[in-house]
């Protein structure tokens, strides 16, 4: 089996894994005891497509329905789509690192020296110490917040299933899921300052990135020896100030949309600002709706769904960091400046060729994927905005929705089965697909520089 | 004069002269006298606004309208259209190197160097010869293209309205700037051989660009003497690609569309989707309604906006060359290659980064300016794709419509004003800011390699 393993490369080994969990997830979450009873005791039917669309959403962290997981799924159901979350959203690094040791391949040589370097942070010995790590860093925040949580729902819901919606909703929180066990998502939880608090804190935790936790944390205990990587103090800022945009732009463009921020109070108008930001770029948790705000918030959205939240953490999109690298390095060739320096450092034209791949492949995945969302739409009601936004929320892993998912035709679906998938595992995969070894071809041309741009 | 001149760098001079050139077009648009007559004799009106919208229609040859040109404007108002146009149509490369010469500044190098090339090919000795040969060329084009299509319209119009209405036409489809002088623009062509094949031969031989026409002429002359330089392979095999796309997608998606292709024969079908897949890459005619097609059509014919022409020639875009380059580099990286080959020549690193940085740049510049769009609506009817669509093409400086830039609010004028005039000037200021003497920084920081992308 250890040979059989073998044979395959890391990519297609996290792409394989993928598939296989949200296989299982499906043919689980298929069967009727996992689904919901009607009033009248008859068992709610859910066919294998729905099923594959729920797993995949699920094992992708995406959080978009074509059904309604609170109604059309039971508590086993529920349990099923929580693990899946918690399996999908611990992600590419412990993903990655585990298959490398587990198939006794060599982790790239880059990554090797990153993986140790944090792991000597925390001192422990080796590779499988600092999963160790994820792993119980995942945990301790997930139970934070469940207890947390558990101080609305047990009120609201009762001892039992207040417990487990506490547990639910944490998990799918700090994994950036999306799920919720309301069919309206969390809108009743627009003016709860708990809920509306706690969740968006745990999308943050969660999408930051793990490497850059570990290194907050390393550096708070011990400053001197452990500086804040370039990377760290990057993507901190990055998401700062993405939260801002997020925030400020939804204040001023629905400030006063009646069927969004108008009929609320100020503070309430600034938890659901913040929800909205902390969500859009990879929770998809939603208070309000995304069917009825105005086009430019709509716009903004999708921009910030793209981007997604930071390398190595729960979240999707092309980045933060890949954001940032490619801005300011087309800034650098505006300004005439051969150098793209950060905190002192100079951003490599390897890392920087790298972030423009990134943003350039996912471009064109989501765009082909919306191209086939248009080919195979029957509906003339459906709108482009809304289609679009449905692919870039499938791609970043977000989940949120302008309510056309449940409405669109099976093939589209499928559709978006795959642009969930590739949009998980496609920056993943190119992650390590990249640092693969050079210099296999023995012949080099000699270099053309006469091709015009622009 | 000459020392107030140097003071400027050659992009600030392109920016400036084409602002000039505007604002004069525009003033002179404004002009009662250059206005046409209402059946009842009293003279059409035209303000401020609209005659500048006009002039920066023209002369960035966008062809995107407010008013309707065939009937607000008269004889001697569409005459300064053309002139316009012809000034805007002979582009960067003639704007570059006049202004280059005028302030005694040295061509960059590399530029030089081309030229150089390109004029010992046609045995010329400076660079003035070559902007002769630029020059000669478009009036030889225009010319043919001009008696041909008198065929056409002196027996349709009269003798003296037919010259011009060919001239005009023929100007107006070498340097892809898509006005006509009907309400309906080709419209009423849309089965008529002669029309709906010399324009887009016109459109195709002005979106070419000059340095590749000079190349293959040469080349046609003396093949052993004068190679195909790598990019004129680029380019050709680019525009052929790129037609093949556009014709067969149009007839894919509108075959059975009752309101474009369903209703015609098959001649005129092929003719249509001839005509669209042309004009589409920037010179904006159109001879079906594009308000009618279908929404992978529209999405289609976005994407073959953005990227537009050839890069020296009449057209705008992100250049086709520009979007061979982004993606086959992003490939090269997928697939672990080191480099990125090309009839036997290896793509520079610097001219990836370029591409990218082109693509990225005028990604930024569509969306912000979209964005500005949808802030500024004020019309419920006009929906998100229309605005998408009309942005894109005032940035391609296409001019295809979706029929809402006459309905559109005169905020929203002024930015597509701005649109066409950055889409037209941004990729050529780029392109000479691009080519600035480095080296200014003493300081070099070291390298950070752990920034994590994707
Ligand atoms: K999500
Ligand atoms: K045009």
């Amino acid at each position: 089996r250890k040979a059989w393993l073998s044979r395959f490369n890391p990519p297609q080994l996290i792409a394989l894994s993928f598939a296989l969990a949200i296989l299982v997830g499906a043919l689980l979450l298929w069967m009727p005891v996992t689904h919901g009873l009607n009033p009248d005791g008859t068992r709610r039917s859910v066919n294998f497509l729905q099923a594959l669309f729920t797993s995949t959403s699920a094992l992708c962290v995406t959080g978009l329905n074509v059904i309604d997981p609170s109604k059309d799924f039971n508590r086993l159901g529920q349990v099923i789509i929580m693990l899946l979350i918690q399996l999908g959203g611990l992600g590419i690094l412990t993903f990655g690192t585990s298959f490398a040791l587990l198939t006794r391949r060599r982790v790239a040589f880059s990554e090797r020296v990153r993986v140790a370097q944090q792991v000597s942070a925390l001192s422990a010995g080796d590779v499988l110490g600092l999963i160790r790590n994820i792993f119980l860093y995942t945990f301790i925040i997930e139970f934070v917040g469940f207890v947390l949580l558990a101080f609305r729902f047990v009120p609201l819901e009762g001892l039992g299933t207040g417990l487990f919606y506490a547990l639910f909703h944490s998990v799918s929180g700090f994994n950036n899921a999306g799920f919720a066990l309301y069919s309206d998502n969390l809108t009743r939880f627009v003016g709860d300052p708990l809920v509306s608090l706690v969740i968006p804190a745990l999308i943050l935790l969660g999408g930051m990135g793990f490497l850059v936790q570990l290194n907050v944390v390393a550096h708070l205990i011990n400053p001197r020896r452990h500086r804040l990587m370039v990377h760290s103090k990057l993507v901190l800022t990055m998401m700062t100030l993405l939260f801002l945009v997020g925030v400020i732009s939804y204040l001023v463009f629905e400030w006063n949309n009646p069927k969004t921020l108008e009929p609320l109070g100020l503070g309430t108008r600034l938890l659901a600002a913040i929800f909205h930001s902390a969500t859009t770029r990879t929770a998809g948790f939603n208070t309000q709706d995304y069917g009825a705000m105005t086009l430019p918030t709509i716009f903004i959205s999708i921009i910030l769904m793209f981007i997604g939240a930071n390398p190595g953490g729960t979240g999707g999109g092309i980045k933060t960091s890949t954001f940032y690298v490619m801005m300011a390095s087309a800034w650098s060739m505006v300004r005439g400046r051969r150098d793209n320096n950060l905190f002192g450092r100079r951003i490599d034209t390897e890392t920087t060729l790298r972030a423009m791949t990134v943003g350039l492949l996912s471009l064109v995945l989501v765009n082909s994927m919306f191209m086939l969302l248009l080919i195979f739409n029957t509906d003339e009601n459906i709108k482009f905005v809304q289609l679009f936004f449905e692919a870039v929320s499938a791609f970043g892993t977000v989940g949120l929705s302008m309510n056309a998912t449940p409405l669109l035709h099976p093939d589209q679906h499928i559709v978006l089965i795959l642009l969930m998938y590739l949009g998980r595992i496609g920056p993943l995969t190119f992650a390590v697909a990249f640092s693969r070894p050079e210099g296999k071809e023995l012949v080099r041309y000699p270099a053309d520089k006469d091709i015009l741009i622009g």
